[in-house]
């Protein structure tokens, strides 16, 4: 199984995903400011995989340094949520996972250094665990969208390496395969950071479900030849109203599945819903180093001189998505009802929110 | 000025575009398999460009070879027009250039050698002339759809180096900088090849006219944002119902274009429009190796056995596309009428069809 993000011997452990597919390596944070900086630079990437980073790096930072200066562990605290919170601004994920870390120190802030410490880190673990546990889950609801032998189309990386260890476009697609479906999956390259050649490719070879790379430029080519039976992708934030914010170049994807007639699928965990941001115009988009898209692997490719944008996300409205895959069953169009409906459900019956 | 392709000295130079912009080197073809070579692996590239080298590799391949054997003239140029037209499928320009090419010889061919290598060689000039012209009057034509300080959407590279020396979507663009309009560009890079990275922005910044380069998986954000204010682009063949095939990830640009209200226009010379193929069904689409999708500038970039697929062209419906940008004037909708208007009048007039 592949892990991302995982504790170890009280240090934070993760697959360097830049290296991939060229080299497998894995990186040791020792403190919460090496969390931070893996998440920055896209060591770790994909927004459950940074909630799952950011609360190890809450449970490391508070080991490090909570017992530094006794009756400041609050202010201790804050200083290290603070540093998580402005690595990266669009993924939801991560804001969800401090908060509940924080929530976490407020039941037990006046237990001593020891059990802070030991709960905080027995809060990241279970984050991890529940996340691995509502991927599977999706896999289980979303498996029965996947036509027999179909093909998927997917952009970037929603794989096991951006989350806790399984997938959430790609664990639908994983669910189908183990269902016996033959899925067969189209994964657009995914500029500036390839992360659909390197990783999600890296993931079908290694499973053993046949992958075929294109470009981002392709996918209208082969939607209008038939060629893709439906669209899933992940998430990074999803507002009240079902606007789905999601790797630059996901609104196109839809777009085009929407004018071909095709379906497209968001698979996300209750965690990337944000019922705090009414709708896409208020999420955060982050816009990231030129460089990327003027340099490929490292290697100057445009022109001096040329200036260039790099807008790491985009916005795809609710009325283009066929339906969201949950943990806790597909929200269906309107969207914003489902979504309504589905929190209040769980609050209502006592799950953590 | 930038010239891509001429004569010089029996011989055909041309810039390498696969070095450009880190190196500005010449290739100097000695002969037609040569030529046909630089097409194939793409020295040179870009429709009208394709058949100026094609027509110059005729006159050079005849003049190396057409004195070998007195009598045989026909038999030799055919050897040589059928090596050149396998080179690359899609862009009409080069059959319509060989065509030329051959008429040209038809009427000189009991000439003897001399006189039959001499109009040869003049045919060829006199086509790169041509499109140079014609560039220029599309540039005339179509300035006044840029608005004042608009931003100009363009996918590929369809300037100077894809032509005779100024460019279909590019030498518009320039025109409108001629005339003040102060134009700004937005480049899609253009994966596989990175020829919007590497050759539209060199072109923009020789010229002072501000580009920005994007993935091409950005436009629709851009679009969405009100920051797009029409699409240019070239094309590789146009057939006689306006259905146009272009450079992959055209096709989806024009779509985007559509569903945000904005104008998207062809620029094309006559000499890439195909009244003899009916619509884009009967358009033959090349598809290249699959390493340029699974590699970037060389270096391997996916997971190893992951399959890939690389289509280099898609085709656009004619009725996504606002208008086509001709040397003969603006061909509006319904353009399959205006097609057969233009190819009609200037039938009857007695020009070159």
């Amino acid at each position: 199984m592949i892990r991302p993000v995982y504790w170890y011997d009280d240090t934070v452990v993760m697959i360097d995903q830049k290296a991939l597919p060229a080299r497998e390596s894995l990186v040791v944070c020792h403190d919460y400011t090496d969390v931070a900086a893996a998440i920055r630079d896209m060591t770790v990437r994909g927004a459950p995989a940074i909630g799952i980073a950011a609360a190890m790096g809450v449970a490391l930072g508070f080991l490090k340094h909570g017992g530094e200066s006794p009756g400041n562990e609050e202010i201790t605290l804050e200083r290290i949520r603070k540093e998580l919170a402005a690595t990266r601004p669009t993924a939801v994920n991560l804001f969800w996972a401090l908060e509940r870390m924080n929530n976490c120190f407020k039941e037990c802030r006046n237990d001593g250094f020891e059990a802070i410490a030991k709960n905080l880190i027995n809060e990241a673990q279970r984050i991890l665990d529940e996340d691995i546990d509502a991927n599977r889950r999706m896999g289980r609801v979303g498996c029965n969208l996947v036509p027999p032998g179909g093909a998927v189309l997917t952009h970037c990386n929603a794989g096991a390496l951006a989350t806790g260890g399984y997938g959430t476009a790609l664990g639908v697609i994983r669910a189908a395969h183990e269902a016996g479906r033959h899925p067969r999956v189209f994964a657009d390259e995914t500029r500036p950071l390839l992360q659909g050649a390197r990783l999600t490719a890296w993931e079908m070879v290694r499973e053993g479900i046949p992958v075929t790379v294109i470009t981002d430029s392709m996918a209208g080519y082969f939607m209008a030849r038939g060629d893709i039976d439906l669209v899933i992708v992940g998430a990074d934030r999803i507002a009240a109203n079902g606007d789905t914010a999601n790797k630059i170049g996901t609104y196109t994807l839809a777009l085009l599945a929407r004018a071909h007639g095709i379906p497209f699928y968001v698979a996300a965990p209750r965690s990337t819903i944000d019922v705090d941001t009414a709708s896409g115009v208020n999420i955060p988009i982050e816009e990231r180093d030129p460089d990327e898209v003027l340099r490929v692997a490292g290697i100057e490719t445009a022109a001096r001189g040329a200036a260039a944008r790099n807008p790491s996300f985009d916005v795809t409205p609710a009325e283009l998505i066929s339906a969201i895959i949950t943990e806790n069953g597909l929200i269906e169009p309107p969207l914003d009802r489902g979504i309504g409906g589905l929190f209040a459900a769980h609050t209502k019956s006592g799950e953590t929110e």
